[in-house]
Parts: structure tokens; C-alpha cells; sequence
């Protein structure tokens, strides 16, 4: 190890001591405290705005003197009416119930002992972002909402921006009398501080969020040795049943593909019934195509839809993020499921059927984080979820899938009361 | 790697693909079926006894050839009243409900979206257990109930019995029609096929369960390369706080202690609230002395009980699993809870007190997966807490915490129902 990684985990492993000490303060904060704290950062957002704004100007220039432009670029950019966007998600936050000390059940045992399941902080968090200061407030309101501290590791092209946010967060904390050290921001840009934070420092990081592209997740999955919320993919199906209305299966693939292509609830290969390809299949396909959609289909569409380009089997693999779209013919429902097990992400996958039975097959076999019914599949998203919120969205199958909010962010103990019980 | 390694690899990776394909069926298998496949189990392994206790009585000699005595001797041996008590654990998981497909949360939206938080199996389960033939049965059983395919490695001590055994379980998923790699038994008792199951098999394994001694738990927890359900240590404590019940105190006390003194609940640190000492003190550490427990005591303890050895630091981190006990003088909960919090292992921790302020202080501050007022420790039992059974008990905050029962070897999925919404 040279001296600079000597010092990099010098910095990591005390940042992983404040924050276990913070979130042992934390994990029994009252409410109102945390509330307060939520408020009085957004109030702090505000009254130091022109700071936020100089910082990310700055981030600006040197962004654009490394070359970096479009959507990345505006993913940096903080403008006063984005600011007034993250101080209100602050307040939206703060009104949210507060998942810590909720009794999941509650049951008597014969013998009289009450048992509770009660939601607990899970402990520390850490947060390993790339360019977009937003997260910095997101992340760092919800952790502290449910209890936990985090240790936020943003990229560097947007550090100075969100150093400044991250100082509104610790104005709330110091407002609120909470530990500072339950929102800390890394304050190296050096990569080896990531490695430090997958290896968990010394086990004061209970779990890893990565919120960025395909090459951090992958990076955070592989070499993270404590549990990671994370989905690597979002290669999401939409699949028109024979029985789909053919209104709602314009409509709604339309919006599936086209409201936002970036995200990870876009549907990316679109299935439709063979008994519903004379009806639906060219005004769904010039519906998306009108919008800008790029078409890549297999011999049937291409027969009854000629703009279309050939797909190949890399595309029924492939996550475009953009708009394009695979469409592929299928024989029946049975054989949507079977593409959708062998292709997808396990993330978000839609039918749209009005017969129930097709739909409760689909619902039942179809082995995702959400199976959606008659819907746009970018409906995959806590808030829209009513979680208020979310840290990311996660396709493993323990603990947290689908959506991240406040009670993924927890864990739970069992609370036994009896009167003097002893087992026979 | 030698011939001999490949060849285990080449089994247990065949065996992984096999165990996912038949999860891909039991996953929506329907409830009728997996009941039917355990009664008819527990009508075999009736049937079978003799072909059992043969296998057993073979599995006992060499046992003893090797110098097998003692504890181990009597958990490797199989009774009729034994094996009556594994049929009967067979339909008792039989009669239990049905996991999956429950319906955990149901909420509507503003825009009129129904979601569902409903119960799926994890997928594949791998059960690494030592040499307790019954194992193979209650972890076939809660596996098959919970929709989840299982690996089983048991002992090379028990193989002969624990074949029998699984052969019987194969016998119930025929009668049901039910995929018969449902529950598969590693054939070979060579040690690399552990080290095959640990790192998941290319995928094929979810979620490793490991049932045994420390040495075991610790090889899987430090090894495994998924997911483990798991507790390395069950170091509980109890508390008795100054307002205790005297006579509540002496017999919750000697139950958590000395009922079974080698599970992972049985209390191994007792502490004392100062103001109790003069008048609980001595009754309590002469009931467990009269039932042949040895006491170590702090300097106070050895005052007024000088029938105590000193305890030493080393007492306090020590998981006895064994007729003793240290016990400490505490100035008051906060001082009870700072020892838990240092010495313990987040199973199980108890408070005798008839204070609710304390008792609240302790449920809230103490961060173990079982918090008990006035009962004993060792409640801490799937069976006790209504599961109907347990694969074992986990002390880690993710998914499962305490005990591991039918729901806790379930994911879940969102299911969204909808009538055309579009995401604005």
C-alpha cells in the first residue's frame, strides 16, 4: 500500500467509527428531532443558495473544460428552481411517518407471551454516487429520517456542489442537536476511498447503495463484501395480450417507452400475442415510431411493419436506454413469461390483457421485482410507489425489492413481553 | 484442481441446475400438492422405519469405531419415537398455511393503481448441516412448504441415516407429481462439496442456511459467496433490574440458564441491578448453584456469594454452551445495556423488572434480533414464537433476524394492477 491509500483508509476508518457512534444516537432520535433537522436543512438550502450556485458554477467550468457535455451536464446543473425542488423533497421527507419503533405485527402465544415485530434503523449506509448533487440531499434525508447515519461518497465533477449541500444537511443536524457525523460527506475524490467503503470499514457499513451507471453497480456488486440494494439492469417488458385494449396498448407502451428513456422502468422490448397482430401491432409500432422511437423487430413485425430493422438476438439482451424498442411475436402468454424469465432483469415487467386468467399467470409466474397489470411500466419509482421517496430501486430478492424508501432502509427486532414465563 | 475436486464440481454443479429448474416449478406449485408430498413423506417414513433405524444402527457403529461418544453419539441416534416425532414435524409443517402468494400489503393509489406486496419463494436454498438426521427432514419440509427447492449436505457421520431419511421425502414429492430435485441430498461426503455450495453453485443457490457448531457457521459466514441465514453466537444475557419480582426473578432465571444449557438462547451473563443485590442476589445464585450451575462473579457478586469463582474478562465474551454462568453487578439499565450492547451477540436479551420507563429504555436501546420483558430466554425458538418450525435462527439485520420460519424463507414480489394509467 502506498502512503496515499495509507492515508485514504486512515480517513475511511474513522469516518466509519463517528458514523457507528452517530447511528447509535440516531437509532433512538425522536422524531421531531429528525423532522426539525430535515426542515431547518431546507431552510439552510435556501438562505445559502447563491453559495450552492457559485460552487456548481464552478463544477460547470471545470466539467466543460474536461470535455463533458449533454445529459451529463444537466445532470450537474443546479439552477434556484432545482434548489426549491430539493428543499421541498427535504420537507416532503420530514412529513413522511417515521418508520422506526412501527409494530410490523403483533400476536399472543398461548401461553401469553406478546410478541412485536418493531421496524429498527439498519445502521450505516453508504452512498456511492456519481454527478448528481441531488442525490447528496435525497439520500442523505431519507437515511436520516429512518435512523441510520450515511456516508456519502458523490463523483468528483459535482464535489463542490454537493460539499455545499451536504453543509445545509449538517446546519439541520447541529439545528436539531443531532449527532453531525450522521451525514458525512468522504472528502477525498481519490477511488481508493470506494474500495475502502465496499470492504465495509471494518464492519461500519451495514449496506451499500450505488445510485449511477451500469459500470459502478457492476463494480459495487462484484467486489462489495457487505449487502448492496442495487439493480445492475432495468431490461423491462411490456407484453400486449390478445385481449389488450387496443387504446390502452397504444397509450400505454407509448408512455412505458417514451416518457423518459432513461430510467430504469422503460420498457426496452415490447412482446406482443399473435392474435393480436392485425389489430394492434402498426398502430402501437406508428404510434412509438412518430414519437422518434427506433423499431427493431423480428420477421412477422418486419412483414406487417416494413419501417422496422431486424433484431437480432443482442437485442433481446439489451438495455438501449433510449428509443428504441425490440418487438417480438409471441404464440401466447405462456411464451411472453418464458422470454421475459430467460431475457429480463427481473425488474418490471407489464401485461396488458383483459382476461384475468392470462393475467394471473403472468402475475404468478413471471418472477420480477414488480409485475404490473394494464399500466405504464415507469411506474417502477418509490414515489410514485407513495414510499415518498427512494434511495434506488433493488432486484435482489432479500430484503429490499423494487422501490427503496424509509422501511427498506430498516431492519426490524423481535419485542417479547410476558409475566414471568419459563419455557417447559 | 485434481480429479477428484473437478468430479465434485461437476456433481454439484449438475445438482444446482437441477435444484433451479425445480424451484422455476414448486415456486407456483399449488398448496394441496406440497401438503400431500409431506403427508405422504410422513406415511413413509413410518413405513420405512425399519429400513431407517438399519441405516442409523450402521451409521451409530462406525460412529463409535471412530470414537463417537456422548452428546453427539445421542443426537446421531434414531428411535421409533424419534422418527414418530419427524412424521408427526412433517404434518405439522403440512398443516401450516401456505406461504406464498399471501398478500403482505395492499394499498391504492390517488391515480387508482392497486399494488400488492405478496409473498414469493426465495428460489434455492442450500442446508449445511452437521450430523442431526432430523435435519434432513424439518429443513426438506419448510423448504418444500415455503415454494423453495433445497440442497442438503449433511454429515458424513448421519449419511446413511439422513439418505433414508431424504429417500422418504422423494417418496411424498412422487405421490404429489411434484418435481423429485425438489429436495436433493449431496451424494458425496467429500468437504469440497461444501466449499461448491458456498460460492452458489454458478447462481444456483439463493440463500445458504448453515445448522451446526461454531466452527461451521463461522467456515460458511467467512466462505460463503451468497447470502447466509445465520447466528455465529447466542451470548444472551438476563437482567434483573432493582424492581424485579424476587420470585419471577429466581425462576425466569434458572429457566434461561439451565432449561437446556447448549441452545443459543440459554442465558450465559447475568446481570444485577446494585440495589437489587441484597435481597435477589443470593436466591437467585443459589437456585442455579442447587441445579449444578457454577457461578463467576464480579468482585460484589463474590462478596455476598462466596461460592463463586472470579470471573474474568474472557467470562463475559464466552458463549459457555455449558452448566455456567458469569454474573456482574450493573449501577442501573443504562450501565446493563452498555455491557449487552459490548459483550453481546444481538440474539437474544432479557429484562426482568416491573419498571416500564426501564423496561422501554431497554427494548429500545438494546440492538438484538430478540428483546424479552419478564419471560425466559430461551422463547427464543421459531416453534415458540407460532412458526410452526425453524431452519435456525439469524442474528444478522438483513431479511431474516431471529427466528427462521416459512415466511422468513420467502421474498416477495409488487404486484400492480391498473385499468390503462400513464405516468405523467
Amino acid at each position: 500500500m502506498n502512503a496515499i491509500d495509507s492515508e485514504v483508509r486512515t480517513i475511511m476508518s474513522a469516518m466509519g467509527e463517528r458514523a457507528r457512534r452517530a447511528a447509535s444516537v440516531l437509532a433512538y432520535a425522536a422524531t421531531d428531532a429528525k423532522n426539525l433537522a430535515l426542515t431547518a436543512a431546507a431552510d439552510a438550502i435556501l438562505a445559502e443558495s447563491a453559495t450552492i450556485l457559485t460552487a456548481n458554477a464552478e463544477d460547470i467550468v471545470a466539467a466543460k473544460e474536461r470535455g463533458i457535455s449533454g445529459a451529463f451536464l444537466d445532470r450537474l446543473t443546479v439552477t434556484e428552481a432545482r434548489l426549491a425542488g430539493i428543499a421541498q423533497g427535504l420537507r416532503d421527507i420530514a412529513a413522511l411517518p417515521d418508520p422506526v419503533g412501527d409494530v410490523v405485527a403483533n400476536w399472543q402465544r398461548p401461553n401469553g407471551l406478546d410478541i412485536s415485530r418493531v421496524r429498527t434503523p439498519l445502521g450505516v449506509i453508504g452512498v456511492i454516487f456519481e454527478s448528481r448533487p441531488n442525490v447528496t440531499a435525497d439520500a442523505g434525508a431519507l437515511t436520516l429520517k429512518s435512523g441510520n447515519a450515511v456516508i456519502l461518497r458523490g463523483g468528483s465533477d459535482s464535489a463542490r456542489t454537493s460539499r455545499a449541500i451536504h453543509a445545509c444537511l449538517v446546519q439541520g443536524l447541529e439545528a436539531a442537536g443531532l449527532p453531525l457525523d450522521a451525514i458525512q460527506f468522504v472528502p477525498t475524490t481519490d477511488r481508493a476511498a470506494v474500495g475502502e467503503m465496499l470492504r465495509g470499514l471494518d464492519g461500519n457499513i451495514d449496506v451499500i447503495v450505488p445510485r449511477g451507471g451500469k459500470s459502478l453497480v457492476a463494480r459495487v456488486q462484484d467486489e462489495a463484501k457487505v449487502p448492496v440494494f442495487a439493480h445492475l439492469e432495468g431490461l423491462c417488458h411490456t407484453f400486449i395480450d390478445k385481449s389488450a385494449r387496443l387504446d390502452m396498448a397504444v397509450d400505454v407502451t407509448v408512455n412505458a417507452k417514451m416518457r423518459r428513456t432513461g430510467v430504469c422502468g422503460a420498457t426496452e422490448t415490447l412482446l406482443i400475442h399473435r392474435e393480436a397482430i392485425e389489430t394492434h401491432l402498426r398502430p402501437v409500432l406508428e404510434a412509438l415510431a412518430e414519437r422518434g422511437c427506433e423499431i427493431r423487430g423480428d420477421e412477422t413485425v418486419r412483414r406487417l411493419f416494413p419501417a422496422a430493422k431486424a433484431a437480432t438476438e443482442e437485442d433481446w439482451k439489451t438495455e438501449y436506454e433510449d428509443a428504441i424498442i425490440s418487438v417480438k411475436v409471441v404464440d401466447d402468454v405462456g411464451q411472453a413469461i418464458a422470454h421475459i424469465q430467460n431475457y429480463g432483469s427481473h425488474h418490471t415487467d407489464a401485461i396488458l390483457s383483459e382476461d384475468l386468467i392470462s393475467v394471473d399467470r403472468f402475475f404468478t409466474e413471471v418472477d420480477s421485482a414488480l409485475v404490473v397489470h394494464n399500466a405504464s411500466t415507469q411506474f417502477a419509482d418509490g414515489g410514485e410507489f407513495g414510499f415518498g421517496g427512494e434511495i434506488g430501486i433493488a432486484t435482489g430478492k432479500f430484503h429490499a425489492r423494487g422501490p427503496v424508501g424509509l422501511e427498506q432502509l430498516c431492519s426490524f427486532k423481535y419485542v417479547v413481553r410476558g409475566s414471568g414465563q419459563t419455557r417447559p
